[in-house]
């Protein structure tokens, strides 16, 4: 056991961290005013110029594990990205999660890392070759087509939306929403969770396809705001499928084998979203100390008052002991495969986000009014975060599987 | 001691009541086409309408308390509204608060309610004519200019703004922001804080002015978002004051006794607040459960799953508990003064929106993603009482006082 | 609604809270001394001494309240103690809950309370000339055998000990434990709970007799400490029963209707626990606020330091929102009755513990390594309410029991 | 970075776990009864025999680290134990923390350890032929006087201790309590802080002495309950130091140097309280677990019902993050030396028994009134553990300290 970082494992963290420095922060102000003006569904170039300095500098496509857990189905065409642990990329993604869209840049966000895992590993070479290469090189997005409306989708044997087999096509019919991500205008595939078989058994009935955003029945209704923000171009929507004709191979995998993806896209991925919390939860730190030191109320700096002396230690307390989790969870996969590492992986999707809300409030709390505006960047962060205790299923699905392995060891 | 409310405190209660089921909610929908279409700052046709109607029904100032605990500095014309005890006004804020915008149609929103009160109490028969008429018909509405971007507002000795006798006269120069209500074309006077000695005796530096909002040099730079939120067409303004040229007349009670006037202004005022947010908790339990009882998890209604009676249980506890402290204060308003329920505001001031945000928090976890959208207003909700714990006084300073009060007793 | 305690309210309060101040609190030392020396299952003299005095004084049996929201079994001996409401018992009692066992002075204590009112209520003439009038008296104490060691007495239906018919009379066999007031040697009566019929419906299956505990069979096998305290001469005792033959005449109300005793008694008893309760939380920010003024660290009192101060305010907010409740369910008792406070009185049980918890143990935190000693009876204080958030079922039923009341609102 | 326990961190570890199941907790009953039975302060034989058995097996004196941190003042006699790091010793630690008196099998017990390593680094060799070889050797035990009762003693600088020079020698006099294992028959010395110089600055007043307890002038005047615990025969004791002679030898590091030597005690000490607190928590869980499982209420057993699960899980996740926040510390005292860990080794002292008590105070509740009792162990761990947030300085001090490195790095 070894608690230090060694220089494998920080030489690309220090490369990414000198990158958000030096590349993104200068252009916050940029992106904040591109994405203000005009209309909001496009394409920003402030994003994209980032994008080909990163490309430039290796820094791309980090997130790919080296072996993805498993054999890919097609392996004449598979890509292992610069091969970087999950360990390694935990601490890259830390920092890029101090700005909140600043993964993109590295071609390192969601949905399309997760999407790209899982064409890269379930994918043949034709579905790779029309649609993971364009996402690996950045030229299209994507989106991810799972949660449901009218159900609760924390059980995911709720799912309604229907794939019917016709011919040797399948017709989609359904409603999905919270498809982030599919607001951006270079969004053009979706990975779509639904039942083929509502009479299999139950992880049995559901499918994977890959369908093109622009396919005829597809329609994006609205978009979902998130506490007021609609996070454009980035977006949350809310899709109508009516009859959507897709060919036999747009499916993933094999019929009734959408449960076995969707299990093995999600682990990896919520550590991702995990890393990057923790580095909000950091960046909100920062600016709470830098504030607490700048202002003077009742004869002294607000820093010196016992009670922000207090939540500042508390603060520092919890990022460590949550990143300390978070890495050792990023381990387990890295030594012993995401499946050993399914309780660690459960627990910090609960531990995370709530340590990075609490924190964050605090530092809204210490900024006053401004905490809440969009001078400090904290509001937004808070409702970006306070989703993740909801995406990828619930704290309390999470938690309940945490426990049931607790009662396990006593059985 | 009697925990029944009699008939007279529930009488008004009831006719708010029956009027915000009747009137208000079925408006709701009409309310956010109206303010989503267009230009973002201009009057709503709705409200206007339901303004009418209230008036009409006599659901109209309600807010006003009989004596307003003092005897005005001009008596030649003062109101007095319907003659609601605060006890009996608290009921009725209540009702008002479950819909975030709903207390404007009754006349009774903030911050007009507060102005109200001080230029009824401390104004003079002119002064009164010109702004406290019209803002009593609900012709115009106001501005509270008290925080200021670059100091501790949690100390109000930190106030920068200068106001500087010239002439008869005086000249503000400064910047203010977090004026809600500013963004509302029917804005059209603040009363303003500012310091008119610096080197006076801490509490006598201050003073209040009436400052039309059209008066040469004042000029509102940016609204500021609270969350995601506009607020429009309300708004949180920043407004910069250039060589302001006021006359006269437009100082409040007297030089160096802004410190007087801002105490008395903020006791009722934090009280409605909190009344109202005891509403909004009501209401996220009540979608809360709506929302148990209607979706079904791992083959069982989520309201029968023991995690969230946990929550709905502590949801009711707490929620009855906070509305007995509130009333409670309110009642030793009515019945001792506004000065002797001191502590018991403060208190109030601390618990309702920590209890109310707890609540809310959980009916959005309730909801699954649609906690945090646009479709359940409680995303707004928890925005708009996060700045509750800001506004009038960070926790910080409440708790303070809180304690100071306890030191005492023991000394 | 009226917040103010009326001078009916506060006239028996006040003679409590002098009893306590000039003859309990003055003999704190004595009990210590007497419970310390020699045997410890045996009478305090001092105690009997300020029963004595207390009596004198009219304070005596202040618990019984008026009318037992019922008509008695057998009216022709009823008590009806001197008459206080449940509101005005309420602050009594709250006084005498300062000092952990000085409601026996006022024959006000636990179990002998709620088990004197079960027989004034429910008891045969015979019975109370029998057990009633010497328990009134002070003469006698008694025992309450509900909990059962080997089942989750949380689910009352779980009940073992089983209660055979043989010819006019009854046999009794079972374990029971945490039978309180079991240890004392003036402890002769036994209220038991026992299943008389295992094949009748669920809530019929149940019957209580009047036990005496010199029963051939009645054997006191331990007593069971709470943290490291035997509460002697009170104690918590396990008690096996074998084979303890009773005459009919034992029986309270009738075969199958232990149930419906038990839910009569627990009402007013829960909150009877609840006054004292936050007594003990008022005692302990006394302490702790007294001990912050005393002492210095690193240059000031404690008491200004900020965390010190937050922690202040937050236990006066608690104990005040915690003790509104409990009036509140106190005056819904004696206006509304029993029944329909029934969510009330779940609320203030769940709530008060863990209210009174918080501010002891914060109270502890201030005291330093003193706190956890005997010197401050804190330590002791929290052990005695910890256990209350288990007695007279846990807070998880109690929580259950107030959700199901909000989901019915909605049916 | 490496999360995996390698084969040198888990020998020791199996090792100590192995002796804790096989030889140590089939013992508890008997601990229980010999401490149970007669007089209180005794050697208790089951402890004597288990120390012969584990130091036969070489599993004694193992929380001595390698390297001391630092060379010792004389080096012609030193103990480096088995020669476990920090990291290898937290591990074992945990272990024998399951069992609330196991470590003193080992000859690992506070507050022999901190002593031993103090003498160890800064004795004579005159001091460690006296003292250390028998406490190495288990043959006697020891005492720290440190606090006192009339001032905050978590302001070091307020000590009141006097120790004056007199010839070659010193004259104590002064008070201390909480002097921890001071009840023991085999306490045969004591490291006693005092204050030498009072005129000197401020960190350098204090001096440390060995002073044998039965100097003439000792008197041990009480034993302190902890929660009703007198942990005898180990004690809390309240000790009268009247007129103590000690010759110069007594002086360990030399007169001013007691703040010094302090420093150096405390942060091994500190780490091993909170190894053996993860244990205890770890205990708990097991046992929580265990209950839920075993007992049925409304029809499923408790471990199914949602509120259960809950907690179990957060318990779960808190042992693991706070385990790992533990280890990093050894880790880092391992590595990078006591200095470098200050930070990690104060957030752990506050994070580990906060932690503990919360998994504690859940399995008491899963418990039911069992869990207050001493039948479960569980209220006893509460207790000892309770004392952890104010030995060795309370939680605010480490607070503190922790924000100030925090604000450092922003300076």
């Amino acid at each position: 056991m070894d608690f230090t970082l060694g220089s494998a494992d920080t030489e690309w963290r220090d490369r990414v961290r000198a990158f958000m420095d030096e590349k993104v922060r200068p252009r916050v102000a940029d992106y904040e005013a591109q994405q203000r003006d005009g209309e909001r569904w496009k394409v920003l170039p402030v994003v994209e110029d980032l994008k080909t300095q990163a490309r430039a500098e290796g820094l791309w496509n980090l997130f790919m594990p080296p072996s993805h857990g498993a054999t890919p189905v097609d392996a004449s065409f598979t890509f292992d990205g610069p091969g970087l642990s999950n360990l390694q990329y935990a601490v890259c993604a830390e920092e890029m999660g101090r700005i909140l869209w600043a993964s993109e840049a590295f071609n390192c966000s969601a949905p399309d890392t997760g999407n790209m895992e899982v064409i890269n590993r379930y994918g043949t070479r034709e579905q790779k070759d029309e649609w993971l290469k364009p996402l690996m090189d950045g030229e299209i997005r994507s989106a991810f087509l799972m949660t449901e409306p009218d159900v609760a989708s924390s059980d995911a044997t709720n799912i309604q939306c229907r794939i019917e087999k016709r011919g040797n096509g399948y017709v989609v019919n359904g409603r999905k929403w919270w498809s982030s991500g599919a607001g951006d205008p270079r969004a053009k595939v979706a990975i779509l969770m639904g039942k083929t078989d509502p009479g299999a058994e139950k992880h049995k009935q559901q499918s994977m396809l890959l369908m093109p955003l622009d396919a005829p029945g597809v329609t994006i209704e609205r978009h979902l705001p998130v506490f007021g923000y609609d996070d454009a171009p980035h977006g949350h929507m809310e899709i109508r499928l009516d009859n959507v004709e897709l060919p036999g191979s747009a499916m993933l995998l094999g019929e009734g084998r959408g449960f076995e993806i969707a299990q093995g896209r999600l682990g990896p991925g919520r550590i991702h979203h995990c890393m990057r919390t923790i580095g909000a939860a950091e960046e909100a730190l920062d600016l709470m100390v830098k504030r607490l030191m700048s202002r003077t109320a009742f004869g002294k700096t607000i820093a010196e008052q016992g009670v922000w002396e207090e939540r500042v230690a508390n603060a520092r307390i919890d990022i460590e002991m949550t990143r300390l989790l978070c890495l050792k969870a990023a381990d387990m996969m890295d030594r012993a495969g995401n499946k050993a590492a399914q309780g660690e992986i459960a627990m910090i999707k609960v531990a995370a986000p709530l340590m990075a809300l609490k924190v964050i409030d605090d530092a809204i709390q210490a900024h006053g009014a401004a905490g809440v505006s969009a001078d400090t960047g904290l509001a937004h962060a808070y409702a970006s975060i306070r989703t993740l205790r909801l995406a990828d299923g619930p704290d309390e699905v999470h938690r309940r599987a945490i426990a049931r392995l607790e009662y396990k060891k006593h059985r």
